[in-house]
């Protein structure tokens, strides 16, 4: 009763089209004008846009060179102050196609962040789910709740919605990172909350260990401490290093070159970030990942309901999404809108080719609105 | 470490402000040039509407007569056809602060739909979830993949994604009532799928039955055929009787009477139409109630993430939300932006308020983004 | 990684057997009575009782007459009185091959309970999850929490931990009924709780109400209070009507001669009572159905994973149960133990046959330790 | 109406009690008779034994000494082969008040196994769960469905139903482990399924590598590989190493000294061994965790519904279950039945007190028939 896939003789129009609209007679008219007296719009002039086939993103697929985003960062570094009201210096992808607004995607919020020697972003909190992802560089610690973490290159720092949170470079170098976030998901849904905290962190806050509480509790495979054992919506670990990223993904190559099933298909290897309470995505809206291509390899063409975000790590490559084509290289960004095939090649004879990836699959999965597919090559 | 509701001394801003913006010299205009230049955005311009302090429904608080809706509506049953393409002869509202989009709210979508005498709406399915709530009227018959279910006043026939459905009017008279869908969150999240089905329904399929076969297998208290006990995304019990509403809703207030608990607050009575394989909400994107004042009772003051979109359907009184205050009769729509407080107030001295509600707070529940409160009065 | 269902060459022994034995050596008579004295046994003496191929049960296929346990509790009636320690005038089946304990099954307690005209069964209550099932007649009236609740043929009444319960029979005649109850799994588990209540229900309590409490909150297709919405373990609805349950079974059969998918097999329709909170089985250990077999019809032959009790409740048949054949007629009740093969068939030419029907499947669903099987016929 | 926690004026009985039995006069006797001839019992005779106001264990609390189960386990590997049909030379605590059977409560099995040089246990698969944990030695490594995990000190190895296993001691001195099993649930239950695989390994799987392909894969804290995101019911992690989990206990009482939450109660941290697919526990009948309690501190008082097995991994303390009290060492084993108090402490002026612990508390979870309280010191 409620997967009926298969049924007699469905009519093969191209589109909900024009085909179905009335003869725009005098009558039609008036009526038109009735409806816009009452705020009122009819469906037979809409569906076409509002019920397609199949999904056409509101936005293109788009790169963004790291070089530049790093240059501008630091202009901003020197001339824009980082305080209390702006909060962060914090520049965001602006989608060509969604009105510049500072969305990567309809639901995504992606952007280069950039600290100077010394400074602090003062604390606040939000109902907003965030992460950062370090591309490169270090001396920065973001301190959640009271819990200082280091930045690293290569490291993962889920920040779930309502936690107190600052930074702090401790280093005698800028620093830059990207930051994600459910900014426009948030705010079309309107359920946004913000609370400001302090402005100035304490001198113990501003410590600066190698590991962080949540690390020091929670960074061990498949372990719980006992004193925490309830689920929880977004994880309470707190840094994803790069150390086990990278050995988590060399090892999937490996055990793919031993005749064993462990990467996605061949030469790609891919690990999720996981929430260790219930296993599920580490945010309840977005789903981060880092994918590995061997030199030369390439990954199936695949299309999914959603969209995402992806930066380079390390490597080179190419990249296609729908019409556009891309070379890639170190901290490139590039979106993916939703329903857009997408493959990535590593270039041959180099080394592998990284990239970090967050898109919004935890919501369509959520509402039972995910749908994916493997195009034939 | 999650939920860390109480610290040090945060600083009361009654907004992110412009108080935190740089000083607009050369070398500023000079970068923002450059942000222009490469799809950037900074955040410290936009934080303040990005991030307010709590939501600020981009939607306003509306109300539309009935009357008005039926009369247009009638208008254009003579002279707009029903067929492929257009398929259904719906007309929606469109909230004044959406930019003339056939949005209710942010999120949903609700029309009136019309049919003449003999008229049938040609199948399709579409990933949306929908459903057909009736205020008056009667003679109409919704095929859903093959079953045929009678649609008479006071019924609630919800309609999952991607089932076939058709729409008959078997009567000598028109028929109008009111569609739910989610499409402009599908829209959004641009997960939108349709196919379109046959033009025609057989002749078994344009029966008449009391019952429709979904009522036969799962229209009991309580009771799930053993042939499927799965768990399904959405009902597949495909009406909802205004009998038992009706009567549930009668027996509230006399078990309220009696001294029971059993009403949501003082002579409030309320019902959830729900999914009796998981028991959760009827759809996995539309939360759908009908609710009862007593004849001089009031609700609550409350105020939730999330909007919805009410509709009497019996009695007279007086709603207000956010800064709005109508009074309100049978079949008069209205809807409740995010975060806005929004009461209800039946009528002294005649029948109780019967009100039809659908909102979007399963979406905001699956990703853990709810928030309601009740004010103080 | 997790099923792998292919291996090469599995030996086929016939079961674990004497064939891994020690020569018995006074070497290992004395490594024997070490085991002894340090309270120490090996795994190679007892693996082939311990670890079979597949179930094979302690318990053992029987039935019960009815008229006989009726003329049993009649007699116990005139002459055990009821009250305060004793507790329930309740006379359990205790399974031939299970010791004499008052066990249907390992895991399930099936009783017959007799109150007088006039008689009081004490307030108690326990962590065991009870039901009550009526073959026949009527005039008691079950008082949860405070709540009158009437019981009458057909009728299936849940009764979850932990709630305070006593019966009272209001009428000029004696009742009787059967308990289930999960005590033998309680026992077992040592998960036990029992609170004595008050001897006497008050005046207020005595009242003998066409519907309870619980029935006028709960008891409509799909629908919940909104005051009342969370999932719970157990059922908040504590009657299920027989009106209900033979309108389910005769519509599955009606849709079945339609040509529709509706019943389990052909001739074979069957409901299960539910939590409708949550979808699942109606208690948290118990799954409790109706069945019914169209005159001449027969069910597949079935076995599963766990035990189960059978009533029939009206009609007659034939029953396999294992090596075990036996004639049924009202309210005799049989037993299947786990993995033994089930059939029922329904005698031609008179009415259907019904069958109440209770089992532990539950327990086995929530480990991941239930497997069925319909054999080939 | 789920939950009455009160209720006026309840009877204080100190038990269930003979209060309730009926006078012993002829026409009882000859009733008792019928009922026994009938195959019934009634409840008031059995009712203090079977409902006991809580739970009154049959097991009892027992230790047993490390050293002289390793000597008999040294002296069966002496005089008893392994091979096809017994298995595995594995030999089980028996519960001095459970009549004998390889029970260490009346759900769990616990067994000491050994292999001498060389040796290996044949291959087979069975539906109990099981685990191996390592309190001295190394030498064997378990081949799981071929992947070959090697055994040292500390190490834990869950191992769930149904995948091939053999084991194989590739070392040049015997080894001995403890095994857990779910053995008599599933006897209880009769739930089991066996299947012999091979009696020899290959030579590929007699490989000895220092990482299993398990770990390769999922032995990183929050990290999935992509290609097997869903979850599963039981751990895909075949080996969770000492390293980590010495680790973690360490950073618990390291934060606790720091001055933050981390640790169960002042002195005693734990960690609980989990699904890394689920967040739930590493096996669906069996919660196994490692606790230390550091020198001179002792746990709080704590009494669960449900039993458990620990044993000393290292240190020196004594240990009370309800009125029993024993000083322990390295390996030594006890047993803690439903529902008695248990206390440990650590022996002061040494090191640390470590001990592994396994109990069935996953399947009162399940059930919803969990307690746990915690004695007032």
């Amino acid at each position: 009763m409620n997967a009926p896939e298969s049924t007699p003789s469905p009519v093969h129009l191209k589109a909900v089209s024009a085909a179905g609209q009335p003869e725009p007679t005098p009558a039609l008219q008036q009526l038109y004008r009735g409806f816009e007296r009452e705020l009122l719009v009819p469906l037979w002039t809409e569906i076409g846009d509002l019920m397609p086939l199949h999904p056409k993103s509101k936005a293109a697929p788009h790169r963004w060179r790291w070089d530049r985003l790093v240059a501008l960062a630091g202009e901003a570094g020197r001339i824009v102050p980082v305080g209390r009201g702006g909060e962060r210096r914090a520049i965001a992808l602006a989608n060509p196609s969604l009105g510049g607004k500072p969305y990567a995607t309809p639901t995504l919020w992606a952007a280069i962040q950039y600290l100077m020697p010394g400074e602090d972003a003062p604390e606040h909190r939000h109902a907003q789910h965030a992460f950062r992802f370090v591309v490169e560089g270090e001396g920065v610690w973001t301190v959640v709740n009271g819990d200082a973490i280091r930045m690293s290159r290569g490291d993962f720092l889920p920040q779930s919605a309502w936690n107190w949170h600052a930074h702090h470079n401790a280093a005698q170098a800028p620093m830059a990172w990207i930051d994600g976030l459910d900014i426009p998901f948030a705010y079309y849904t309107e359920s946004q909350f913000f609370e400001f905290g302090r402005e100035r962190l304490s001198a113990a806050e501003k410590a600066t260990p190698q590991l962080s509480r949540s690390e020091r509790l929670w960074a061990y495979p498949g372990l719980k401490p006992v004193s925490q054992t309830e689920p929880l919506s977004a994880t309470p670990l707190l840094a994803y290093r790069w150390v086990d990223t990278d050995r988590a993904l060399t090892e999937q190559l490996a055990l793919e070159a031993e005749g064993h099933a462990a990467t996605l298909s061949p030469g790609h290897a891919a690990v999720r970030f996981s929430n260790p309470t219930n296993g599920r995505d580490v945010l309840p809206t977005m789903r981060c990942e880092m994918h590995r291509l061997r030199a030369g390899a390439a990954s199936r063409t695949t299309r999914e309901v959603g969209s995402s975000v992806w930066q380079v790590f390390d490597g080179r490559g190419t990249v296609r999404v729908g019409d556009q084509r891309w070379s890639v290289d170190r901290g490139d960004l590039f979106v993916v809108p939703s329903w857009q095939p997408l493959s990535i090649a590593a270039e041959a004879g180099a080394g592998s080719l990284d990239l970090f990836r967050f898109g919004d699959a935890p919501i369509l999965e959520a509402l039972h609105a995910h749908r994916r597919q493997v195009d034939a090559d």
